[in-house]
Parts: C-alpha cells; structure tokens; sequence
C-alpha cells in the first residue's frame, strides 16, 4: 500500500508537470535568489508581460475594445503560471488545450457579434483546487482522490458563474492535504514555496493561488476561507483578498474535508493583485443572483449605497481600531512595526485610531478548533486511509496533535460549543457597538485593523497558530488583507529584547522567527469589517492602501 | 422526589390562577359547547368586546388618537385573556399589574407629548413563554425550571424591540414540555384546549398564544418554529401565522430545548387574527434594525418593492402549486376538500394551479426528526430529571419512541446529515426553479400551497407526525397559515370509502379521523414562499384569502 500511493501520487506530479509545454522549460535560479517574482520575466516577451503584468479590470477593458484577443491573453498567463509552478510549485491541475479553445471561441464570438459575452470575457481565472470544474480532478491533495474526473453536476457554482460571464480556466491551484494547513503542502506536488521568500510558505490553504497570483501568473484567483485560507496566503504573498461572509458568495460544489461540519461555515472569495478586480468579483458573481441556484445564498445584491456611505463617511475621516496583540500569541517584530506605520498613516490622513479590547480572542480561537476537530480527527484520517498515505506533519500539528488522539465530541458538547459560539458572537458585536462612545465620529469603529497571522509567514513545519484570522470565521464577519508596501528588514525588525513569552505555543512562535530567514517577506495587515458588509471592506481597503501609500 | 415535583408544579399553576382577579371568575360552559370563543362576550361589557374584537392595525389607530386609553385596552384584553385560560388552560404567566403601571404611563406620556411612543404604542402583545421577559419566569413547561425570573439580561431581543415600540406585555402563554410537540400540554398547567373545539388540541408548541388568539384575549402574539409550532396551532385554531426563514427576525433569548441545535434553525414569528397584523409585527421589529443586536439576524430592511412587485404580478394571475398528499401521510378528508375549494376558489380568481411533484418530502421530514433527537434525547431526559417529573406520553412520542432508547449520533454522522441535508435543499431549489416551464407566466411557482398537517388537529395523544410543516424548517423557506373559513362538516367530511393505508404511521394518522369529534373544527392551509420572503409570502397570503372571501 505505501509503495502504491506514492506511486499514484508520482504518477500524478508527473503528469501535471508534462502538461508544461517543452519549450516553457526554464532554468532555475540559485537558492539565494529568494524573491523569485521578477525572475519570470527573462522568459517572456515584451508584450506577455504588458499583459500579466495588468490587472484583471484593465484587461477586462481591453479585451472588451479589441486591443487583446483572449487567446493572447491566456497564452501570456499560461506562460507565466507554468514559470510560477517551476518555481514554486502552485499547479494541481494544467488544462492549457481547453483553456486556449475556449479563448479562441470567445474571439471568434467577440468578432462575430461585435460584442462582449459578459463582464469578464475573456479574462483568465485560476481555480483553488477545491474548486470544482467539469472535466478536471479535485483531490483538495489527497492521494485517495485521484482520478475521478468532476461533472457539470458536481461543477462549483461558481465556475458555472464565472464562466457565463466569460472568464477562461486553466489551471486549478495547490493546497494542503485536506485544506488543513496555513502551509500549502500534500503528498502529490510537495511543497508550495513563497515566490517573494522561497525560504517561507506561501501560506494555505489557497496557497497555490497565493504563489501564482503573487508571481503574476493569473490576474484573478478563486480562494476559500474556513479559518484563514484566503487570508494567509494573501498575506504571505503580499496580495489582495477578500473573506465575504457566509452567504454572500455561493460555496455550491466547492470541495471541503470534513464535509458537512456547519459550526463555522466556509466561503468562497477573490484574491487578486488589486482591490478593484476583487470587487469585479464579487459584483459578477451577485449580478448572476446566485441565490436562485445555491440554497445558501443570501438574497443581497451588489449595494453601490453601502459603497457610498462608506466613501462619504472616509472623506470626514473614518475610526480605525487597531489590535497589535490579540492576548494570547505576541506577533513578530516586523508585524508590529508595519501596524504602526499604518496607525500612523492613517491617523495623518485624518483618520482616527482608537485601541481594542474585545472579548477574548483566545476563547475564540479554541471554539474554532474545537469545531474543525469535533469528529475526533476521523475524517482526515479516512481520507488519508483511502490510499494509505502519510499524514504530513504540518496536517497532524492543525489539529494540535497527532491525529487519531484526539476526543470526538458528544451531541452535548457540539451543542454546548454552539452555545458557547452565540454568546460569544454578541458579546462581540455589544463591544463593537460600545465603541460608538469612544469615537469621534459617534458611530462605532468603522473597521478593525490586525495582523492575520503574528508572522509574515512560516518556514516549513512552524505555523501552528491560525488566531489572528480565525477568529473572524467564527464571528462570521468580513475581512480582507490588504499589503502594507513594507517588508522584514533584518537591519530593523530585530528580535525584542527583554520578550517574556505568555506560554509554549507563544515561545514557539516568537523563536521562529529568524530576521535573517524572514528578511524580504511582505507584510500585509487584516482589516476586519462586520457581518455581510462586503462593500464596506472593499471600500475601506482602498481607503486603507491610500493612506499607505499617501 | 415524584411528590416533590407535584407540589411544586401544583403550586405554580395556583399561583398563576390567583392572579386572576376572583371577579373576572366565571361558571364554565357544559362540555356539550365545543366552540368556546363566543361564549366570553357574556362576561364582558360592550365596549370591551368591541375593543378585544378589533385587529392589532385598527387599534394602535384608535391609540395613536386618542380614541382608547392603553390602560382600557389592557384591561379589556386582560380580562378577555383570563377567560380564555379558564376555558382551555392557555397562560403560563399572568402580570396584569405590570401592565396596567405600563399601559397608565404610556397615556400619560401621550398626554403629556401628544405623540404616541412607537408604532405599537399602548397595544397588549402576548408572548409565548419561551420568549423571555425581565421579572418573569421562563420554564417552556419544564417544572426544573421553575422558580428563576429572567433579567434584561437575558430577556429576548424581540421583547426588547415590542416594548421600546410601545407595546403592553400580560401574559406568557402555555407550550408543551420543553416545547417538543404538536400538542400543548406539561406538568405545570396541563393540557391547553382548543377553543374552537374542546375535543382537540391548540396545537403546539406555540398552542397557549393559538388558542389565546382565537378567543381573542391577545390582538398580537409572538410564537416561535423550529418544525410548524407557529403555523400547527395558527391552523389548529383557525389563526394566521407567519414563519419567517432563519435570520430575519431576531432569536436572541428565545429558550429553546435542546440549545444549541443548529442543524435546523429556530424562528420566532407573529400570531394574529389578521394578515395585516402579521405584517404590522414584522415591520416594526425591522424598523428596530434587529441586525445590530443580535449576531444572528441579516441585514434585510423591510422591502416594499418586493410586495410592490407580488402585487403586480398577482393582477395578472399568479401561479401557484398544490400538493394534496406529500407522499407519506394522507391527509383527513375535511383537509383534502379545503385544498379542492381553495384551488377553485384560486382558479376563478384568474390564478394557476398546477401540481406539485417535488423531491420526497418523507426524506425531509426524517431528516428533520434525525437532527431534532440527534442527542438520543439526552437533553430532554436531563431537564425532565431535574425536577423528576413524568416523561408525558405526547413528548415521549416527538421522538418517535420512548425517551432513553434513542440513538446518539456520532460527529461523522451528524455532518453526514448535513449533507444530506444540503443535498435536500439543492434538489428542492432545482425542482422548483424547474416549474418555471410549467407556468403561464414563465416564473417558478409562486408559492406552494398543503395542509399545513393531515388533520384539522388532534384528539389528546394523537399528535404523531409533523411532516407537513417541518420540511419548510428544514428548508429555512418562509411560511404562513391561512383560515380557509371552512369548517369540518360530519355530514360532508365522511371517511373515504376504499382507503388503503401506506404504512402503519398512514394507518394510524387516518383512523385518528372521526367526523363526530373533528366536527366544527376549523381548517386552514399553508402557504409556502422561498427563503426569506417574508413580503412576498404576506402579499400572496391576502391575495389567497382574497380569493377565498370571494
């Protein structure tokens, strides 16, 4: 059995890397080239990075005038994802034939009728593996999985979406055996590396879209979140990414281990090099009502009202909170410098920043994990079984143990957890609500500004802590990740002196980091906004990078 | 400790009945008079009746002029309310000193300001005792729970919204032990009676605010659903109610047992005597924006574009499906000649009805019993030992079978259901986006219309099945009840001639018939919208009754 599953699993690898076209092959770079994203460029002609080096809402536009064909455009993305992939291995899945038909049958529908198919033709739209589409596989990296081909019956609502509005697939993206890591690893491709540090993860559970996003090697990405998956690799890879709230986006079809856990729903959202294609997003995927084919999906259209009470409310300056510390994990030094830099900023561009002491985040994130492990662990386990592979370490460290040692919860203790989630969801929202009395503005804090994680990200086998964005899920609120413009600088962001650590799990976190390993990663910050307020954080990011960059 | 719990539970109902002022005692009624909701007005005045007769909108009308005094209001319904739990048994808490200290500074704040307080100003509100209220007793029928009086705290957020909208609180109405069947009937104040036939049940679990309603001793009730306990007692006593979907209106403080259960969500929903009313209660606690106080609630406003648009289309014909037999339970033979009369009564009316092949509802409903005793009833035994109180036969039968020898699910299980569940949902969307080839209009039906149960109601200990209702809970889809204005005729409604019983549960709900005892009763039937269309649901439940008066 063991020699079996690594040979389906080689077998696998070794077909997805075939599907690189010959002449795509590089060279690869010496290990102490670490930020690997302008390494691509070598590779590709003048014009293929005039176009990966757009963004999704400028090629939209000038796939809509004519000044690209599709086909040009895909080809240019596919060129860059397979670089991306040699360097930092983010593919699951290739389908370059299907994707350059496809692109060809949009231009020829653009030249016949003279007209667009729908608000993203002919752009190319990388898929998380999670991500259903017809024809392709979904293994989530389970070994187990191989080999079945999805159907248009078991395709995500979303690719159905997407699709209808014109956008091409061609790749589908690295993850984490099962989903259950913030590193990206699994025993078909191996390790998926930060193209800006590749001593670092690019995060996960989206971490294949983290790296090929990062490494420009799609304009617009479909991640998932169920404690962090969108905002870890957003944030490790110095990208954009959206977290909606349950509801607002449709999850239908999208692949999940375990299946059926409902204590703390997961969502799909964007991930994006800018604020504005996530948006784009978001507002294709509504204007296509996906209520009326996801019975999870909330009645909510896009609300350009929500967008302008923000934008008003930002011209008067509006009341950031900022939390530095969340009570129970001390973030790494360059993560507590880069929100200072932002406090500052934003508090020069007449913003105010008031501080945050919310109920415990600690309690939050045990909720959370008693949640993601109420079954004892025994979906993993199975899943793992099904071909007998070894569970990776950074799989088993999810659940704080080795798998198979952990309790299964009784109907009760679910029960009680559900309770224990409620009480503190509104204790949550009565402090949010409490703030109306410290901000000048007389409303309570319009977002909350944090660290996603206490790290810029990990080295293999040290993330262990997924707090700082997990919390969020369990709340159920909105959030993005927005890059900071700042990066680990080993001259600056050296370790404290006089750090006295809270506990184990503290200590371990704050000993792994290594200014010398770190130094280059980006920094991003997480800004949190409340239940189904989507337009609100996108607007709110904007404000956010603005003041960054002012 | 049985002697213990006795005492105890006879106590608190003597306590409850010494409420009652003695000169509003009253002789009761031969058990020949079935239909006990005329026999109040002998005991009150003129002006009582004429007060007590009038709908919730009719009143806050005469408040807000001053035509009646909130104090005479109250004291008319108080008094109305005390012979409707003489007759059946339908209060749990009386606090009619309250309400007269309440109702006396509500006039005088509109003397003093000459403006009413909020939309509901001076208008008694009667809430089931599962909706928790400062200085009252909350026991949902459990006597280990007697004794502690709610706080504001922990008082419902709905109570908290109606009062600040000007609303006059009583009574908390009676519900079954742990509000856990079709019947209302527990320990402390024993069975609640049908007012409208002293044979049968009020239905449950809101069946005390049912049977104070249809007497008339509440204008407004707050009821809540987690399988039909708003719409089985609306139509047992041939009221209206409405079950909004999950998240619309506020749950917060609801007690609930078990607590914690998540897999099918709990709603709280009006109970009146007109559909206006339903509407007036909905509005109101919207106008509160109950999002921002309770983590559960969506940010929906009131939408009248929605009724706007229902409106229009029902000028032109609406289309409707009915469904006579959901494929498990075959309704009584009253219930079967009400859907005939309502069809006919549609069709002439310029409406479709076209039939109703669905996904198995007998899935649905064992789905919902699965996640209902997912706990193996664990929750039920541990509040019954708390006082050591008898098991009643009609709770021990919500279970399907005797407490103790269910079966406690398993984690993996219970997320297999969730699944299903999912599954469920997603075929039932598809099926009825699908009816969209079948209508004149080109539109998905716009609602379903069944039996909201097999039968008008029950005899004591014949309420067994909830399939008819609680496949809407497991749908989250919106509901309401409409009186048909049909009555069960012994002489028209006769057993069918030739029926052959499906199963032994088929078998055991038809012979459950008896024209003789269900003689009078009144019918009424369900109307069935998607999730979260509450507007739209009250707009088709006035065009259905509409066509029903004509």
């Amino acid at each position: 059995m063991t020699k079996n599953w690594k040979s389906i699993a080689e077998a696998k690898n070794a077909e997805t890397k075939a599907k690189i076209p010959r002449e795509w092959l590089i060279p690869l770079p010496p290990a102490e080239i670490r930020d690997v994203t302008g390494y691509a460029s070598q590779f590709l002609t003048p014009a293929e990075i005039a176009i990966t080096e757009s963004t999704a809402h400028e090629l939209v536009g000038k796939l809509a005038y004519g000044k690209y064909s599709s086909l040009e455009v895909t080809k240019a993305f596919c060129h860059r994802a397979t670089i991306a992939h040699q360097l930092t291995n983010c593919l699951m899945e290739i389908f370059f034939d299907k994707a350059f038909k496809r692109a060809q049958e949009l231009d020829d529908y653009f030249h016949e009728y003279k007209k667009i198919s729908g608000p993203l033709h002919g752009l190319p739209v990388s898929l998380k593996d999670s991500v259903r589409i017809e024809g392709e596989q979904t293994t989530i990296g389970y070994v187990g999985w191989i080999g079945k081909n999805d159907t248009s019956e078991s395709e995500a609502l979303v690719t159905k979406i997407l699709r209808n509005a014109g956008a091409v697939f061609y790749v589908k993206t690295s993850v984490p055996s099962g989903l259950m890591s913030g590193e990206t690893v699994n025993n078909i491709v191996g390790y998926t590396w930060n193209p800006k540090n590749r001593l670092l993860s690019s995060g996960g559970s989206s971490g294949g879209e983290g790296a090929l996003i990062a490494i420009r090697g799609s304009p617009m990405g479909v991640g998932s979140d169920l404690a962090g998956s969108i905002r870890i690799p957003a944030g490790a890879t110095g990208i954009f990414g959206l977290k909606p709230s349950c509801g607002r986006l449709p999850y239908k079809n999208i692949a999940q281990s375990p299946n059926g856990q409902e204590t703390v729903g997961g969502v799909v959202g964007p991930m994006t090099n800018s604020i504005a294609d996530a948006r784009l997003f978001v507002q294709t995927i509504l204007e296509a009502e996906p209520w009326k084919h996801d019975p999870g999906v909330i009645e909510l259209k896009w609300r350009p009202l929500e967008e302008d009470e923000t934008r008003e409310h930002a011209k008067r300056g509006l009341s950031f909170a900022v939390m530095k510390h969340n009570g129970e994990i001390t973030p790494h030094p360059p993560i507590l410098r880069a929100l200072d830099i932002a406090a500052a900023k934003l508090r020069s561009q007449g913003h105010e920043v008031i501080e945050w002491t919310p109920p415990s985040h600690k309690i939050a994130n045990s909720m959370l994990l008693e949640a993601l492990s109420a079954d004892g662990g025994a979906h993993t386990r199975r899943n793992h079984a099904l071909s007998g592979e070894q569970v990776l370490p950074q799989i088993a460290a999810s659940f704080s143990t080795t798998l198979g040692s952990l309790h299964e919860k009784s109907m009760t203790e679910l029960w009680d957890l559900h309770v224990r989630k409620l009480t503190f969801q509104d204790a949550y929202q009565t402090y949010w609500n409490s703030t109306a009395s410290l901000t000048k503005t007389g409303r309570p804090v319009d977002a909350l500004i944090l660290p996603w994680a206490p790290s810029a990200s990990y080295p293999p086998e040290k993330f262990c802590y997924l707090g700082y964005s997990g919390f969020v899920n369990l709340l159920d609120y909105t959030a993005s990740v927005v890059p900071v413009g700042v990066k680990v600088d080993k001259s600056i962001d050296r370790k404290a002196v006089g750090y006295e650590p809270v506990d184990a799990l503290d200590k371990f976190v704050y000993e792994s980091y290594d200014p010398e390993v770190y130094h280059g990663a980006p920094i991003g910050i997480q800004i949190v906004g409340r239940r189904l307020q989507e337009e609100k954080v996108l607007v709110i990011s904007e404000v956010v990078e603005a003041a960054l960059k002012a």
